[in-house]
C-alpha cells in the first residue's frame, strides 16, 4: 500500500499549470461557453455565428471572442461564414460525452436529455475506462496516475516535499 | 443521411442550461480551478486547504469558495479539517480522465506528464467509447446524439425552428 499511496500522491504536487494535460487543456475550452459551444458544433453540426447565437442565447461580444479562440487555439478554422471544427477539436467528443454523461448520472432526474448512439448499428454508446490488460473497468477508483514521460523534475521535486509533509503529519 | 442530419442537428437546439447534462455538470465543475481542486484531490489524494494551497499555488479566496461551493453541490464532505470526496465528486474521474488523454493527444510535446494504470494489473488505462453492439470506437465521429427522455418539448421546438432555418439556407 506504500507504493500506491505514494503514486497516488505525486499526481497531486506534478499537475500544475505547466505540467498537466487537464490544465493545458482548461486554457482552451475550461470556461463554461467555450464547452457549449464546441458541443453545439460536434453534435449539432452547427457552423454559424447565428446558429450558436441562437441556440445557446449567448452575448454577442463573448459568442465573437470564444470562435475567435478557438480559431487561434487551432480547434475551429474559418471558412467564409462558417467556423469548421478540426481534428483537434472533434477529438474532444470522448471528453464532452465523459463529462455529459456524469451530469446524466447526478443532475438529470428526468433522464438523460441526450442519448449516444453508434451511427453505424444505432447501438447506444457509452464513456468508459478500459485497462490494456482487464478490459473495461466497472470501478473507476482502480485507476491510478504515475509521473509520465513529460513530467518536469522541478515538479517531481515539489512533490516529493509534500508527500514528505503529509507523512509527517499522518504519522 | 436526411434521419442522420436531423439527428445531428437536433442537439444543437435541445441542449441548453435547462436540458443539457454538460451544461449541468458545468455549473459546478466548469471552472478552470474548480477541476483542477477535484484532480489534486480525486488523484493526489488531497484533502486539506493547505495541501490544494501548496500543491495549485491558487489564491486563498477563490479557493476556500470553490472547496465551500463544492461541499454545496455534493462533491465533497467536511470532515473537520478534511475536505473528502463524495461518490459524486469521485464519479468525476473518467471526465477527468477523457480531459487529460485529449490535453496529451494535442498539447503535450514531451509526451504525457501523467500516465494512467489500473491499481490491480499495472497496465495502463484509457478512456473509451463503447458501443454496446460493436465494442470499442476508434472513431468517436461515428457517434450521434438523439433526444432522451429528459429532453423538454419546448427544446424540441426550437429545434425545428433553427432545422427549418437551415434547410432554407443550405436547400
Amino acid at each position: 500500500m506504500q507504493a500506491l499511496r505514494y503514486d497516488r500522491f505525486m499526481l497531486g504536487t506534478m499537475y500544475d499549470s505547466q505540467a498537466c494535460s487537464i490544465a493545458r487543456s482548461l486554457e482552451v475550452v475550461g470556461e463554461r461557453w467555450s464547452i457549449l459551444i464546441i458541443r453545439d458544433a460536434i453534435f449539432a453540426g452547427s457552423t454559424r455565428y447565428s446558429e450558436f447565437r441562437r441556440s445557446l442565447g449567448i452575448a454577442t461580444n463573448v459568442l465573437q471572442a470564444r470562435l475567435d479562440g478557438f480559431v487561434e487555439a487551432g480547434i475551429m478554422r474559418r471558412d467564409g461564414a462558417d467556423y469548421l471544427l478540426t481534428e483537434k477539436g472533434r477529438d474532444l467528443a470522448p471528453a464532452l460525452i465523459a463529462l455529459t454523461e456524469w451530469g446524466d448520472r447526478w443532475s438529470a432526474p428526468d433522464g438523460p436529455p441526450i442519448d449516444y448512439h453508434h451511427s453505424v448499428c444505432d447501438a447506444p454508446v457509452h464513456s468508459a475506462l478500459v485497462c490494456e490488460h482487464c478490459g473495461t473497468l466497472a470501478d473507476a477508483g482502480e485507476v491510478v496516475g504515475v509521473p509520465g514521460p513529460g513530467m518536469p523534475q522541478s515538479r517531481l521535486d515539489l512533490m516529493g516535499e509534500i508527500f514528505a509533509a503529509r507523512e509527517a503529519r499522518t504519522a
